[in-house]
Order: C-alpha cells, then structure tokens, then sequence
C-alpha cells in the first residue's frame, strides 16, 4: 500500500524519541528502520557498533540507502557510537526492547503505554530514547540492565518474532498516535454535509406516500414495522443532503416512469445531443 | 529484536480478518506479509492475481517462502483469485487501505478503530476482510468502490508512504489488541512480591534513626523536607520484599563497618576458603 509518498510541501513533523540500534547486523535493516522513523515524525538514530560498519560509503553500498526509500535525511544524520554507555548518556529515560524475560525486576510494559508515557515525558521536555538489539540475539542482559523499563510487543505466542524494523515501526506508530492523536493523512470529504433530520424525514414520508398509493404496506397489520425497517435502513447510510437529492431523483424516476423514451427523442428532431440520449433512463414501470 | 521467535509449544493464535492482497507486485513482498499476519495470529491469507504468479513453486522461487520466515503455513492455505470481487464473496464487510483520499463518501477510520469494530464483528460470527493494493499504486478506485468502509494509516504527513507489509502488520497488531488485550509475551517476574507499607515505613525508620543519630539532618528545621524527599526517592523505586532486605542489608553494612577484614581473616588462619575470603566487603568507614 503506496500511492502517497514522500510529500516535500507538507510540514516535516521531527523530535520524538532517540532510536538506537545496538550492533546492528546488516545496513539494510539500518535503511528500513530509518524509513519507519520518517513514517512516524522520529529524527534521532544512533548506532552502536554497527557490524558492517557505517562509513557513509560502506553504508551505502550495502544497501542502506535504498531501503531507506527517501528517508536518506537520517541515515546522514545518524550519530554512531563504540558502546551503548556512550549512545545513551545524555537520555533521561531509556527503554529496552525485548521479546524474552530477563528477569531485571523492571517494569514491563506494551508500546501503546511506553510511549504515551514517553510523549508526555518530550512533551514537558525530557529526553527519552529506545534500544533495540541485533537482528538475530536481541539485546544481552548488560544492555538491558542499562534501561530505566522493558518495551515489549503484544504478538502471537506462537510467533513472537518481529523483525528490527517492524519493532522500531511499531513503537514509532504509537509514539505518533500518542503525539498526534489518531490524526489521519486525509478524512471523509465534506462534499456535501450530513442531511438534516428534517430532510430524511421529508424524503421518507415522499417515498412511504407513494408505497402507501401502490399497496406496498401488505398486511396493513403490518405496516408500522414494515415503515421502521424501511427507515432503519436508509438511517444506515448516514445520508448527506446529495444523497437525499439522489434518492429523491430516483424515487420521482421510478413512480412517473420515462422522462423522454427514445421515440420521444426521435420526434425532437436531429438537434438532441447524443450525450442527451444517453441521459434516458431505462423505461422503469412502477408496480 | 527477535529472540523469541516461532514457539511450537504455546497454542497458535487464530482466526481474524481475510488479508486480502490485490495484485501484488513482488512474491517476496506476499512472504513479508504472511510473516506479519502470523505475528498476530491472522490466518486468512487471499491473493488477486499475483503478478509473479502462484503456482507454489514459482513463490518458493522468487523468496516469498525465505521472506515468511516460519510462516510458510500462511503461504500454503493462501487461497488465490482472479477479481476482488471472488476474493471477497463471502464477507459480510470489507475494509479498502489506502493513504490516499478517493472522493468516494465511504467513512475513514485508523486501525486502532477499524479493527476494533471488526474484532466486536468477528466476536458476535461476522466475516470481515481488508483489501490492500499492489506496491507502487495502491488500490484503484474501482477496488475502493467494493468496499464498506476505509482504512488508513495515522503516518507523518510529509512522508506517508508505508510498504505492503509495514501495512499489514499495524493492521494486525491492532486487530490483536482489540481481540486479544494488550497481551504481552511476558510479564515483570514476581519472584519477590511488594513490600508492603509496614515493611517500607520500617526500613525508613531504621535509615532515618542511624542518620539522625549522624547528624545528616542539618539544619534541624530542614528535616521534615529532607525526610520527605527521601523517603520519596525510595517511593519511585516501587521496592519488593527483596528489595528492602537487601536496602536494609546495605545499610547495616555501612553502620556497622567491615563484617571481617583481611586482618580477621588472617587470625583465622589458612582453613578459609578463597571463595569467602572474595566475599569480605570494602572497608566502609561510616562517618
């Protein structure tokens, strides 16, 4: 699912907090991990003692660069570090990704409650940051007993597994919902506003007039039933005033019959556009 | 991070919505996807016309069976279809992703809503699916059409773009908290449960007594605030039973001075063990 893309015109929302790859094995995972960031508005990786090293042209031929798709702005600015101690020191606060018990005694708690804690935390200005291990260990109990709390992912028992960059995409996913608030890249176009009770009412009582004339309220025993179903199920459409004009077109189609039949047409003369033509509606007979 | 990986001992999480890939373009990217769903316990996998094909060795071919990494299950009873008309036949309710707005009146809803409404569905025996579009373009505007509702992402608008399985995976993480709780693989061990407040306020008194009789509460007119903050400071550590044995422990030590110095261990004569002699504390000099 693509199709939007990187949008240059649109504010760059930037900070959040430090996302720091401890020994990480390969540089592509370095690219994807930077592309989720940029998905969810964080700026700051670090990388301690990255495996296949990160001068900016091993990095790039090893493919970092391409799975960053765009997000190239942060692996340029991404700060690299000999030890965990040093990537960390000017945190107030860091949290340790894990898929395992470590048996620390620290708290243990979902993304969803880690990083509203850590958005209110940025928000009255404190520095937070997050640790993920290597691809293939996770991070060892010494860089664990470095974190203040435990991260860690609500998965299938089963298949508990995630990868580098689907753990920092989903920490970075809650840290913007928790930022942001739910806040969609687009919302349901207001073309035309929701109608009116008024309206719905008006249209309902047109239709149910020209049922009532047809004999469609059989048994009358039933017809209070039959008219609340009927409504229900137009209340289910959440009907905007265009919809409302539509129905009641429709509706005023089915009961007159053909606005102009093609022979009518055809004693109007040549004149008639063939895109009038096919403006006639199929020749409807109301019951 | 990874470290947990595939459990064949702890029960496989099932069921939830059909995953439906429209046209996806890489077999290697449906592989990403299966791994995803099998992270949160989802098990219906559709295809529309894959572009590179289905035929099961063709897949294994071009990676999509090393992209799935264990989930390979997911891969074998994925079903395969010519329209998105067949592959959602039989649903009661279809989800469209898109990052894009399409003009087409539908609501538009974030994950953490969507599925939540589809997790309740699902629960009273509804059938729901969610219909991705392929890589580059996303779904068109005919796909959108045959859907209910529209899902999309809450992403930094500047850069919107999320891969096909990046997609997937929120999407399943939050059908998985809405159906199965914030459920996390684990939780903070309780080998040493927490210290009530009797056993608190006791240590606090015994620190306090010794640090009274010392005289660090100075000024005497400070000490209620000194107090007070300190007892604070021992608060935030939300202390266990072994916690405040070992705190208490520590600071007998510090009152009491060395347990046994080399000196002692000496006039014990050469009948200690080394491992005993390693246990003597440093000479602390309370003050």
């Amino acid at each position: 699912m693509t199709g939007a893309g990187t949008d240059k015109t649109r504010p760059l929302i930037s900070g959040g907090p430090a996302i720091v790859l401890v020994r990480p094995q390969l540089a592509v995972n370095i690219g994807m991990c930077a592309r989720a960031m940029a998905n969810f508005g964080l700026d700051d990786l670090r990388l301690v003692s990255p495996r296949e090293g990160w001068p900016r042209t091993d990095a790039r031929r090893k493919g970092a660069y391409a799975a960053a798709a765009g997000a190239v702005h942060l692996l340029e600015s991404a700060k690299v570090y000999d030890s965990v101690e040093a990537a960390i020191g000017d945190l107030g606060f860091v949290w340790a990704t894990t898929a395992r018990e470590r048996g620390q005694g620290k708290r243990v708690l979902p993304p969803a409650i880690a990083m509203a804690e850590t958005a209110a935390a940025i928000r009255s200005g404190e520095k937070h940051g997050i640790i993920f291990g290597p691809e293939r260990t996770g991070l060892d109990n010494d860089d664990v007993a470095l974190a203040d709390a435990i991260l860690t992912f609500p998965v299938n028992p089963a298949y508990a597994s995630l990868n580098l960059a689907q753990a920092v995409l989903l920490t970075g996913y809650e840290y913007f919902r928790s930022s942001q608030g739910d806040v969609l890249p687009f919302v349901k176009p207001e073309r035309s506003p929701p109608a009116d009770r008024d309206m719905v009412l008006a249209f309902f009582e047109f239709l149910e007039g020209h049922l009532e004339t047809r004999g469609f309220f059989r048994p009358v025993s039933k017809k209070p039933i039959m008219q609340r179903n009927l409504r229900n199920l137009f209340h289910r459409m959440s009907l905007s005033h265009q919809d409302v004009r539509t129905l009641w077109g429709a509706v005023v189609r089915l009961v007159e019959g053909p606005r102009h039949t093609i022979q009518t047409r055809k004693r109007l003369g040549p004149k008639q556009t063939p895109r009038k033509i096919r403006d006639v509606e199929p020749d409807v007979t109301p019951e």
